[in-house]
């Protein structure tokens, strides 16, 4: 996507053939910097501190940190090493573990002599496959949106999305904001609602700075907001992205989503999730007893970052001294909640059978 | 309430017998300071920029606002003047068209020498009956409390609150922090979840700093955390206040609240407002229809004020530079997802027979 004028990807290999340049996200969305990522640690480090974030990205991020691992030891002691100290980074988002154990296992199986280029080469198809995927989403979201737009008549469509599922969270396009993007392009009159996303305020932040730098209207809000804005018919469709889906449909996302499919259901709102296929835990059924919640730190809470009148980027304490605060940083909205889940192949009613027709390759794993 | 040891009510006359004292609300959590009012403007203003706020507290501050106007002139003009100008202040809350009405109407039947002298006494009454109905707020929703803590068993007992409604809101005590107090001083273990109330961060900045001075324990969370908390049976209740309620159970309050309020139906977790009758408008049945939701600067969502490092109150841009918000300040829950009302007479279910059975005498205008 365009920044500036100039295109962009979230990740990429620099000139030099081999370090990991990445847009360093903790630093937006008032500097736009590119990081250079030499080692594991650093990619390990950067997935930790959320510079790159986003369940795709950061898949793609521990790909390539399996190849700087490989760099620096091809043997089978570091590659294991490498694997286990990315998939530690973040619980919650499973295309983490699933880029690493499709990068493991082809490892384990070649040569040591080659695994640094099979490495590179399985991380950009990772990535490729990734921006790909989005495009599709883009696709058949951008359907469902013309069905909504013509049924609401006049005025631009206003969609509603939580946290940032753009092409800062992929590798391009992204997942919930792919069909904004293709309608965009298409001409469509679209606007977004902006959930600022607090504690981290990637909405306000990267989606408010994504659509901005691409021309799409929007408004940014509270993470209040969204009820009463869907109580008095001024949201016509929520998209949100997910870190990782069940086979049953329940989506695991941003704290904060199951809220507004809340609201979203009380309202008769249709509520979508947008992914690609490798977001889907096929292994789990059940959300609430399955996926592993983040729990990260407090300070998140009771601080803030911004930018001061003066141009710095400092942090201020926004709670009463000495509070203490709980941040868990996902939340599970149950399948029940979920219109229709937008994939690369296509768009699913939120159930096992919508998303096993979808996917037949990974039927077998539950004959039930 | 208590604050470092002394007693503290939010407004009170000063020892000149005239001027209003406040506490600067805007300057909590980080300094505690009191804040003379002299004039009828600055009475208004005070509650415009939300030095005070909470609807109880707005009502006697208006209250006192005319009686400041009273004693700079005690005319007829002057007396529509500042009712007119204090009505302007704030469009949702209730409280401060109740306590004009209340003052109005009394002193346009007093001759003007004794005007000044009932402003006063009348202000002063309101202040005494808030604190009286909050004090037997505290009173009953004790008993639910305590009936809710026998079902739970061990632990301590965990209320979710959204915004402000504590001893800060009112006079002293508070709406729906009364019975967190009651059950606290009664020995009871009570433990407080704060949603911090983007955008103005009322509840990790001033029922943070309440409890705190309280010794009640506490936690702080996003907004965006209580559906994920009450899935996971962390949530044994939620209280909140009202800023204008309906006569059929309607709650307006703080904007976020009714998204808890789905969180806690879809969770079968107890549900309720606590308000003083003042907080009731029996002139309006439908919240959504009936109640007009004030709109507040975009700039409160795309910047946040907080305390550097070095300690100074700043404030901090936080969204993509450019962004444009939209700021609504309160939202309505309908009466179906509120389990009960606590009121200084009892509690009731939210409905209008209800209502109407605690407050007879305001039975009459609805005689369907």
């Amino acid at each position: 996507m365009r920044v500036n004028g100039e295109s962009y990807r979230t990740i990429s290999v620099a000139p030099d053939g081999w370090s990991v340049c990445v847009i360093d996200q903790t630093r937006l969305p008032f500097e736009f910097e590119l990081l250079q990522l030499r080692t594991v640690e650093q990619a390990a480090d950067a997935i930790r501190r959320m510079v790159v974030r986003g369940a795709p990205l950061i898949g793609v991020t521990a790909a390539y940190g399996v190849a700087l691992a490989m760099r620096a030891d091809p043997g089978d002691d570091s590659l294991q090493a490498a694997v286990d100290r990315l998939a530690a980074t973040r619980p919650t988002a499973v295309n983490l573990r699933w880029a690493l154990a499709r990068v493991g296992e082809l490892l384990r199986g070649t040569v040591k002599s080659e695994r640094v280029e099979q490495a590179y080469h399985e991380a950009g198809r990772i990535a490729e496959e990734d921006v790909a995927a989005c495009e599709a989403i883009g696709r058949h979201g951008l359907a469902v949106l013309k069905a909504l737009g013509q049924a609401r008549g006049g005025g631009p469509l206003r969609i509603l999305t939580h946290c940032n599922a753009g092409w800062l969270a992929c590798v391009d396009w992204g997942t919930a904001l792919a069909p904004v993007y293709a309608a965009h392009e298409a001409g469509m009159a679209v606007e977004v609602i902006v959930d600022e996303t607090r504690p981290r305020n990637q909405g306000a932040a990267l989606t408010a700075f994504e659509l901005a730098a691409h021309g799409v209207p929007y408004s940014v809000v509270a993470d209040n907001a969204g009820g009463h804005l869907m109580q008095r018919g001024l949201v016509d469709a929520c998209i949100v992205g997910s870190d990782r889906t069940t086979a049953a449909g329940d989506v695991a996302n941003k704290i904060g989503t199951y809220l507004k499919a809340l609201a979203a259901s009380d309202n008769a709102v249709p509520f979508y999730a947008a992914l690609p296929s490798s977001t889907i835990d096929w292994g789990i059924e059940d959300g609430l007893g399955g996926v592993p919640i983040e729990q990260r730190s407090g300070r998140e809470v009771t601080h803030v970052w911004g930018r001061s009148e003066d141009g710095k980027r400092i942090e201020v304490e926004v709670a009463a001294p000495g509070s203490t605060a709980l941040n868990p940083a996902f939340d599970v909205t149950p399948a029940r909640l979920v219109t229709g889940i937008i994939t690369e192949r296509g768009v699913t009613p939120a159930t096992r059978a919508g998303l096993a027709a979808l996917f037949p390759e990974h039927r077998r794993a539950y004959p039930g």
